[in-house]
């Protein structure tokens, strides 16, 4: 079989809704394979009717359990939900893949919840790329809602989040500022506003500090992000959450800033994959394995300064006509 | 004056110890101003003399006030420091600006220790690079050390602890799994771990967990990283910290694996370098403002799809002779 034909069954089967056939795709996009980009071209058309949802905060807010809240809410309405946790954080602890598991089992029933965890890959970076090539392999499979889960605490996760159609910024009460830490930027970018284990003490302090925030904030609409409180694993103040989502998705479509947005995000994006698309074009074509080497050893011994020498091969390269 | 009269004068003075000087030529450099490469290029030659110190773990580990006590017992030593602290933190939390101006007063009567804090820029990276030429900077005004400080949670902080000539990774006990999140790879390039706060219960669990891990781990030297304990709020455990920092110094120097690790880390940096530039020129010639919006909108709309677009671009830039 070709790989033409290959990808084709492929596109075939996990249109048809073969759960087993999402996990290939899942796993070809992830490990960035050969095939990657043309399954990616194949998938594309069916994408773009999935609503994705970003939900980011810090490490121990109960994101996933809010997440399998949410997932659960929309499935008594008869939807169907992809689920991508990123988890940038260390096997060293152990506490990702344990997690994982105990999540895959609570699901395990319902072919209508699949949930992917990723690890970060390799410091080409590319993490917010590779989740985006993810989320659009979920979105095509004909899943109703994608939802992107992330620890809000670097730039890539900043970016992850920005690829969403809604934005959820979780936070928790008495965790002190040492911990509260999430990266500048995700504050700005939050379309809904989560104070999760809000029966803990300082729940009203986290919201004065969001309402400060608010006041300073910058929106390019007129879009007052709402502060659901919520006690996730209770159960409580999840409709409440779920209904805010479907308010700013009504506000999306109603106002016309989805495709705004949509056009926003894909602008980024493309601008991204150019950008990690060059850097293999520079790796095959302008610098050579030896060719880095012995510049990195001249730089090194302080023959060669580094900034000269990287205007000139990019000068080599010359203008277009 | 002329723009290259202005960067002679401001590497003289930098040169002879003015720190008002060095505060301006890491701004210039750290915004990226027409000046940025020009400067870099000039104090190029007098950097490679520093010890580059990374050092990273959770938040709440602890590090500013062990990079605070390591550079306290380094001035013992008649030694000067430079400090560069990376927050990717949120301004929400009030934390890291507040922190900040609290060292910078306890540092205030010593022309010895010069602290600076970066935040992180904007979406398009480039963390790791600005901070590698600000070591630089610091490097070429003559200081004996440099360290790098940062939160062990991002690829931003991995590539930026992997410059250093000496990597420290810093855990503490009982934080619980869900905190004790450092980036996947972190633990992986530490020379020397440190357990701070190591009064605390969970002390001898953490050190286990090292061991562990050390006995999985590949390290392309024979260095075995020690496990130094501290309670950095009381100053203990800071000289055999020095001291480990020094062993490691040797070894490099001793085993020739220094100039390994340079080659190593210039290798990265002229590569990500390089990619940043012919970046900036794609976005100069190949990929204008109106493009993207169109391409953006047109992806958008799925008219296009962005894997074939990215390709097409890429193959204008034709391959060179």
């Amino acid at each position: 079989m070709t790989s033409n034909q290959h990808i084709r069954q492929l596109v075939t089967h996990l249109r048809e809704g073969n759960v087993r056939a999402l996990s290939r795709a899942i796993s070809t996009v992830e490990n960035r394979t050969a095939e990657s980009a043309e399954l990616l071209k194949a998938l594309f058309p069916f994408s773009g009717k999935a609503l994705l949802i970003g939900l980011t905060g810090a490490p121990g807010a109960g994101k996933s359990t809010l997440v399998d809240q949410v997932a659960h809410e929309y499935r008594k309405q008869g939807k169907t939900i992809g689920i991508v946790a990123v988890d940038p954080t260390s096997p060293f602890s152990g506490g990702a893949i344990l997690g994982d598991r105990i999540r895959m089992q609570s699901h395990h029933a319902d072919k209508g919840i699949y949930i992917r965890s990723m690890a970060t890959r390799g410091s080409l970076g590319g993490l917010a790329s590779t989740t985006a090539d993810v989320a659009t392999v979920l979105d095509a499979s004909g899943r109703d809602l994608v939802i992107i889960e992330t620890v809000g605490v670097g730039q890539d996760e900043v970016d992850i989040v920005r690829l969403a159609d809604v934005t959820i910024v979780v936070l928790v009460p008495g965790m002190g500022d040492d911990v509260q830490t999430i990266k500048a930027g995700i504050m700005e970018i939050a379309d809904i506003f989560v104070i999760n284990k809000s029966d803990r003490e300082g729940a009203e302090r986290v919201e004065r500090e969001i309402r400060a925030m608010q006041s300073l904030a910058v929106r390019h609409d007129d879009w007052v992000p709402p502060i659901v409180k919520t006690i996730a694993s209770e159960g409580t103040g999840i409709t409440e959450l779920v209904a805010a989502i479907e308010k700013y998705r009504e506000y999306l479509e109603r106002s016309g800033h989805a495709q705004v947005r949509r056009i926003a995000n894909w602008r980024g994006r493309i601008v991204e994959m150019l950008r990690d698309a060059l850097f293999q074009r520079v790796l095959s074509y302008y610098l050579s394995e030896g060719e880095a080497n012995r510049y990195a050893a001249e730089v090194a011994e302080h023959k060669r300064d580094p900034y000269s020498l990287v205007e000139k091969i990019v000068d080599e390269l010359g203008k277009p006509e």
